[in-house]
């Protein structure tokens, strides 16, 4: 039958059996794919997503979802034992490293199962297996071999992590970020290699555990691009927590000895060579686009400082053919890729999209949460002038008080003439959650005095960012 | 000293030596009254605050503060109990009353202490006694006999629980909530007469606690003032945790048997006359306006329905004495009292102010929380055309499941023509957290679509309102 019409055509090129046209095609199916496949089809759009393994991309299969749920549950078993009002036999509570496993598996499956349903239920048409370009409007699907015809194509592929020098992931006594999500036992000690916040979830997670931390960076200090003064609040977090931590010091060799047990780590620090034995080492390594497969070449389209290079509309130099997410390189959070999924898909439904990555919320899930969002004390001074700040300490909140988690500061940076709000940065209980409020008023434009115009519950976290709006306003008119 | 300078003045009125004068003088330190002071002496004017217990009103010595408390620490229990990730000793664990009691109270003092170094610090003059008017412009202090002139008077004495018929609060078995937060033996059943806030509080606290809880209303379904939907999974809710509920129920003979072991209720109910017999019966009360001892006669001011009468500007019908807070009646909260004390400072600073009652967020503690804001889907209905609602259920969202706490909805109530928000409500976890996120959104006219275009953290509860803002968006597209 398809041979008879096939001959009946008279073909200019070479028609296969499976080819489908979309709208358009997305290649990856993490936070960016799947915000934009879901925007897409609300908008009318026939929708093609090809993934590889699951659905949800790192961020849920292998990064912050599993990670999180690991910390909620040593940090619920932490700030447990700090209850004196709860009467217990210390001895005979542990928290099941089995057990919390299985829960961070189930949550994932379940979420991961949840994603795939919503999109099939939006009408999406989800294709397992590797896309490759063809040329700018057809991908082919391996080992399927369906080929995809598709006005636009978005690459939302993620990034891999790439361990620097001098490690080698060996799963044994160097681990990735998957190792350890899969530990089978716990290790006695563990040195983590660098500064961001996978490094400081990890840390979290090992040293409520019962493990023995040490963080090596060769950065000067801690979360270093968060505001100075959150940084510095941070390094006495782990210092009390007995959380070891190693600045300006690089890892020059890696000794696995004999045995497999121990791992040694020569460094070279400001004091000179030192050495570290620690029972594992754990490198989350540096992001890069995850391009491989993708046959970017055979559109010509190269990659600049290991990532996609993309327009203000989020397209590539090659017509039609768009980017988003950890792909394009940038901050590398899975809401900063929903905002380009979402944003993509608004360029290709007509309207001219403005992405405005300073106010991307920065968050860090550790005990204690670290948010932030906009300028910097230190950036907005280099740009602004007449910058002051507002601050409001946890200690003096009734719900801090009243949960127990009442160390921290919100400090709101703003500009004193009109009361502009540059930058919002916390440490303290509910700050990833507080970020919101924060995120809600600066994405509006909204000056301190309409942020504090509104009214918020009392008692609540959320009115402690109303004292900091406050005591910015005093600062203000002063 | 002060003869001389008496008899050299020829004074027409008489002298007293400890009069002083003030700008504005407000009675009660509650949180109406203490807001109203601080912003007061932010605005440069001199403050006298009269209070005749501690600083800091019903909601922080005898309300929702010590009550959060309590709660806080059952519910830490209760949720570290249903954590099966940890292995524990069940029958070892136990809440202490005593130590829940002794924290609760560390807390109301550590407020109060901070609340009242605050008010100082900021130059409030703060006199302990029981405020009486001598004219609309003066008040006498008692004991103390100190007496205050001042330009304004703002009256912020808030209410005071009356328990409703037949109940006489005997602190024995028949508590008022004053008793119930200081108990020193868990009862083994309690009824707790009411329908409103405090009445469901305190019912998850004793349940918490293992009492068996029964909440008896003459109202035909629990929490009257929310949607109908969330109250109607509230009901569902305290099914689940066994908490009899009788409805439509009145209690019209309490016998309090002969031992003061326990208390019979007769009831009147649909289906006839029924009894109960209890431990305890906890009855919250009916608050009316507490301005015993004010001597409102001496200046003329009549209440009205047990409350102060004011205008939009915060004025009683006596110039240049204002009322604010629970003493005015309306909705009952901490937070409304503060926007009344910060409104009539902004008055009396020469601001024509507009008090929005619309947009006080009402918010429920327990577990579930539960949160609103705006019009109920009903109230919107009756007053708009077009009305539309959007939703996301908790057990949608990543950081629910990652946190087990994956029940309850948001819901949107929204004006299809433009997006105009008209009401947000909540029932779930961080409820009265995410609140706040609408109510920025809502206090400042911003749209669905202004609402979607911020940038929400992921994962988090915050990103979760998105989720109802973009269901809702579909909706209004469609």
């Amino acid at each position: 039958m398809l041979g008879l019409k096939h001959s009946r055509r008279g073909l200019k090129e070479p028609m296969t059996e499976k080819r489908e046209t979309y709208d358009v095609t997305i290649i990856g199916g993490g936070p960016g794919g799947y915000t934009a496949a879901l925007e897409a089809t609300g908008k009318g759009m026939k929708v093609a997503l090809i993934e590889k393994e699951r659905v949800g991309g790192t961020c849920l299969n292998r990064g912050c979802i599993p990670t999180q749920c690991l910390l909620h549950d040593v940090m619920a078993y932490a700030s447990f034992m700090g209850y004196e009002f709860i009467e217990k036999d210390r001895q005979s509570i542990k928290v099941s490293l089995e057990k919390i496993m299985e829960r961070k598996n189930q949550v994932v499956d379940l979420l991961v199962g949840g994603t795939e349903k919503t999109l099939l239920g939006q009408g999406v048409s989800i294709f397992h297996g590797e896309g490759t370009f063809q040329d700018p409007q057809t991908i082919a699907v391996e080992p399927s071999k369906r080929v995809i015809q598709s006005k636009s194509i978005v690459i939302a592929v993620g990034a891999f992590s790439n361990p620097e020098s001098p490690f080698e992931i060996d799963h044994q006594s160097i681990w990735d970020t998957t190792d350890a999500l899969n530990m089978k036992s716990l290790p006695e000690s563990i040195a983590i290699i660098g500064n961001e916040h996978r490094v400081m979830t990890f840390a979290d997670i090992f040293h409520y555990l019962g493990s023995r931390v040490s963080i090596i960076t060769q950065e000067d200090r801690v979360l270093p691009d968060q505001d100075r003064e959150i940084s510095s609040r941070y390094r006495k977090v782990l210092k009390e927590k007995n959380i070891s931590l190693l600045t300006q010091t690089r890892v020059t060799h890696v000794d696995k000895g004999g045995d497999g047990g121990s791992v040694e780590l020569k460094m070279e620090t400001k004091k000179g060579i030192q050495s570290l034995t620690v029972s594992k080492v754990l490198v989350p390594g540096e992001r890069q686009a995850n391009v491989k497969g993708l046959n970017l070449e055979k559109i010509g389209l190269p990659l600049k400082n290991g990532s996609i290079p993309v327009d203000n509309q989020m397209m590539t130099p090659v017509r039609n053919v768009y980017a988003i997410g950890d792909a394009i390189g940038g901050k590398y959070a899975a809401h900063k890729a929903m905002v380009d999924g979402s944003g993509v898909v608004r360029h290709l439904s007509g309207e001219t999209i403005r992405m405005n990555y300073n106010l991307v919320p920065i968050c860090l899930y550790t005990s204690p949460e670290v948010a932030s969002i906009g300028l910097t004390q230190e950036e907005a001074e280099q740009r602004r002038q007449d910058v002051e700040v507002g601050y409001f300490p946890f200690a003096a909140g009734a719900k801090p008080v009243i949960f127990g988690q009442a160390e921290g500061i919100i400090k709101v940076v703003f500009e004193k003439k009109y009361g502009e709000v540059l930058g919002v940065h916390m440490i303290g209980p509910q700050a990833t959650e507080l970020i919101a409020i924060a995120s809600m008023g600066m994405g509006n434009e909204l000056s301190l005095d309409e942020m504090k115009e509104i009214i918020y519950p009392h008692p609540s976290f959320s009115e402690n960012f109303l004292e900091a709006i406050n005591d910015s306003l005093r600062m203000m008119k002063r």
